[in-house]
C-alpha cells in the first residue's frame, strides 16, 4: 500500500519550487531537479502548493445521512432532543455505519484528508453496530485514509445501564480511544462519569477524547475534574477535550489559570470553531502551548444539515470564528487542520521533511491564505506516495 | 434585455413540479404541461429547484482585489488601520473600481445573485472614482445583474474635511442610497454625523444605510438615535442599519426595547453573520416583523482573505452563526438572502408569482436546506427569463 512517485515543481507551503522523491511511501529527498529511479512515476505538480494531509481530529463517521434521501430535521432545541432522536430513528433511517462511514472517508479523502479520529456511539440500542461498521471502513479504505475509533457513550454512560459493559467490549474490540460526555448535564454525575472513563482508559493504557459541550462555569468545573485526574493518573499528553466551550466565556479570571493548567498537562483542545457558541481562542491557546485541532464533528445528519469533510474549509471556519485575517494568522487556522490534528492524533511520521510519510496534497493557489478562504476543488491528493484523488474523483467507489 | 422561455419540470421552493412560462421577462404562467408559444425557447428544468434570484444586500464592488496578485494581508487589528491601509494602498494595488467591480459582478452572477446593493467609497483621496467605475459596470453589466449604489464615507465623513461636499456629488451623480459609518467611534461626533447623512438622505429623497459596527451599549446609543431621526424625519421604512453589532448583546434589556422601534419604523437591518462578533438574532428580528437581509461584505479585499460572493454560501454562515439545525429555520436563512432581501432592497416584482420578474436559480437538490448546506456549483441562472450563467460559465467575460 505504499508507493513511490517523483513529485515535480511544487510549492512546500507556498514556498521555493522543489522536486519531491517519494519511495516506498515516505519522501526520500527534496531539492531542485531530482532524477526519477527506474520505474518510478513523475508527476507535474505543475508549480502547486504542497501541503501534509488535511487531519480531521473529530467527526463521525457512523452516523452521516450521505446519500441517503433528504432527511427533514424538524427535531427540538435540546441536546438531550437530538440524542434521543437520533437513537430512535437511527435503523428506521437505515443509517448503516459501515455503508454511511465508507461514504463519509471517501468523500474526505476527495477534500484532501489523510487521517481520521472519529467518535463512534456505543449504546444499548445498537450495541457494536457502529465500532463494527467503522471498523470495517477503517480496513477496507486504509489504501486512502487512515481511521482511529473513539469508543463514544452519545447517549450518557451511567444514566443508562449496561453501557459501561459495551464501552468495555468497544474498547476490547480495538477502539483506539476512550470517549465520553458531558460528565454534568448528561450523565448528571461527574465524579462517577469521569472514574468510569478514566478508568477505562487505565485498563486499556489508552488515550481519552471527552466531548465537553458544558458552558461557562459548569464546564469550568468538569475541565477541572478532568485536569485532576490527567495529572493524578499521570496521563500527560494523553487526554483531548472536544468542543470545550466554556474556554470561550469572556471572563478571563476563570479560562486563564484552566489554559495554563492545559498546557502543563499538555491536554489537548478540539475545537469545530463553531459560529453560534463560545468557542476556545486558537491563537491564546496556541501561543500558550496548547495542542490545538479541529474537525467537522458530524456531517449531514440528524443533528445538523451542514458539513461536507472539507477540512480546508473547517480552517476557514478556524479563522473566520477567530477573525483570522492576515495571512500568518490564517496559516495558525490551517495548521489547526493540519500539523496540529497530527500531533493530537499523535500520528508517525507526519509532515513535509525527508523520511515523513508522503500523505500531501496539492493546490493550485498562490498562498495558503487562498487556499483556505477560496478551497480550491480543483486538488491532488497523495496518500503513501500513490494519488488517491484528483479534482474530486477518488480513486474508490462509495457504496 | 428581456427574454422569453419555457422552463419545464421545475420545483418552485421544492414543492410540486411545476413549467414556468416567461415572457419579455416576466413570469406570464406557472402550471402543468404549458406550451411554448411560437419562437420561444424550452429550458428542462430536469426537476431541480428553483428559487428567485439571490440578493446581495451589502457588498462593497469597487474594493475587492479579485483576479489582482495575491495581496498579503498584514495590517494591524483595529478598524482604523484597515481603513487607512486600504485608502494609503489602493492605487498602489491598482484597485480600478470599474474593473474590479466588473469582476465581482459577474462571480457574483455566477452564483446565482441578480441584485447588489454596494456601498461604494467616496473619500478625499479618490473622490468619485469609485463611484465612476461602479456606475460603468453597473451600466455595462445591466444584462446579468442590476446594482444600486451607496455612496459611502469609509473614512470618516466629518473627521476629513471636503468628504460631505464628496457625498453630495456622489448624489448627485445618481447614487440610490446614503451610506454612514459608526458616528461615535469614527466620526466622534455622533450627532454631527447623523444629522449630516439625514441631511443628505432629505436633500436627495433617498433611503439610508449605515454601518454600524459599535458594539454593546455605545451602538444601542447610536442606533436609538437613528431611530429618532428616521421618526422625526418621517423616514419609515427608508433606513438600513449595516452590521448592528451592538443588537448581539446578550441584554435583552438594551436590546428589545429597541427591536420594537425597529419594527415600528420599518428599519431594516443586514447582517453578514460573523463569527467572531456579536450578530443580530435573525429569528428573533423577523419574527418581531423586521426586515432582516444579508450580504458578503467585502471579498476578498485588503480587509479580509475571505468571500466568494456566493449568497447561498452566507445563508449557510446566516444559518450557522443562528444556529439554525431545522428545515424550517434554515429556510429562514436562505429568506434572508433572498426575499427580505429584495424587501430591503425595494426591488420591484420579485419572486416567483405570476408577474414577477424571471430572475431566478435552479439548483439541482432535493430541498431547500440541502442547497443552503451543500451550495452546489452547478446551478443556472436567470435574469430577466434569459440564462445568464450555467454550471460556472457566465455569458459575460470578466476583465
Ligand atoms: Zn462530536
Ligand atoms: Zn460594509
Amino acid at each position: 500500500m505504499t508507493a513511490s512517485l517523483l513529485l515535480r515543481n511544487v510549492h512546500p507551503y507556498a514556498g521555493k519550487a522543489v522536486d519531491l522523491l517519494i519511495e516506498n511511501g515516505r519522501i526520500a529527498q527534496i531539492g531542485a531537479n531530482l532524477s526519477a529511479p527506474a520505474g518510478v512515476a513523475i508527476e507535474d505538480g505543475k508549480g502547486e502548493i504542497v501541503i501534509p494531509g488535511l487531519v480531521e481530529a473529530h467527526t463521525h463517521l457512523d452516523k452521516s445521512l450521505l446519500g441517503l434521501p433528504w432527511y427533514t430535521n424538524e427535531v427540538g432545541p435540546k441536546l438531550l432532543d437530538k440524542i434521543d432522536n437520533e437513537r430512535m430513528n437511527k435503523k428506521r433511517l437505515d443509517i448503516d455505519p459501515a455503508r454511511q462511514s465508507a461514504r463519509q472517508s471517501i468523500l474526505s479523502s476527495l477534500k484532501g484528508t489523510t487521517h481520521i479520529r472519529s467518535h463512534v456511539d456505543v449504546d444499548t440500542e445498537h450495541g457494536m453496530w457502529g465500532v463494527e461498521g467503522v471498523m470495517q471502513t477503517r480496513d477496507a479504505y486504509r489504501d486512502i485514509v487512515d481511521i482511529e475509533l473513539v469508543a463514544f457513550p452519545q447517549s450518557g454512560l451511567l444514566r443508562r445501564r449496561g453501557t459501561l459493559e459495551l464501552m468495555d467490549q468497544a474498547m476490547q474490540a480495538g477502539c483506539e480511544i476512550v470517549g465520553g460526555l458531558d460528565p454534568c448535564t448528561i450523565d448528571r454525575d461527574p465524579k462517577g462519569h469521569l472514574d468510569a472513563v478514566f478508568g477505562l482508559c487505565q485498563r486499556y493504557g489508552k488515550p481519552l477524547d471527552i466531548h465537553l459541550h458544558e458552558p461557562g462555569e459548569v464546564g469550568a468545573f468538569s475541565l477541572d475534574l478532568i485536569i485532576e485526574r490527567t495529572r493524578a493518573l499521570g496521563m500527560t499528553g494523553k487526554v483531548t477535550v472536544s468542543h470545550a466551550f466554556c474556554l470561550g466565556t469572556p471572563d478571563p479570571a476563570l479560562i486563564d489559570p484552566l489554559i495554563e493548567e492545559l498546557a502543563v498537562l499538555d491536554i489537548a483542545i478540539m475545537t469545530t470553531a463553531p459560529a453560534s457558541r463560545p468557542a476556545p481562542p486558537v491563537k491564546k491557546l496556541l501561543q500558550a502551548g496548547v495542542r490545538v485541532c479541529s474537525g467537522s464533528d458530524g456531517i449531514r445528519d440528524t443533528w445538523s444539515p451542514y458539513g461536507n469533510a472539507d477540512m480546508l474549509e473547517r480552517a476557514m471556519f478556524v479563522g473566520l470564528r477567530n477573525n483570522f485575517r492576515r495571512d500568518d494568522e490564517v496559516r495558525l487556522a490551517l495548521d489547526v487542520c493540519t500539523t496540529e490534528g497530527a500531533k493530537v492524533m499523535e500520528i508517525e511520521g507526519y509532515g513535509l521533511e525527508v523520511g515523513c510519510v508522503a500523505d500531501l496534497i496539492l493546490l493550485p493557489t498562490e498562498s495558503i491564505a487562498e487556499a483556505v478562504a477560496t478551497r480550491p476543488p480543483q486538488r491532488r491528493v497523495i496518500k503513501r506516495g500513490k494519488i488517491v484523488a484528483r479534482d474530486g474523483v477518488s480513486i474508490r467507489t462509495a457504496p
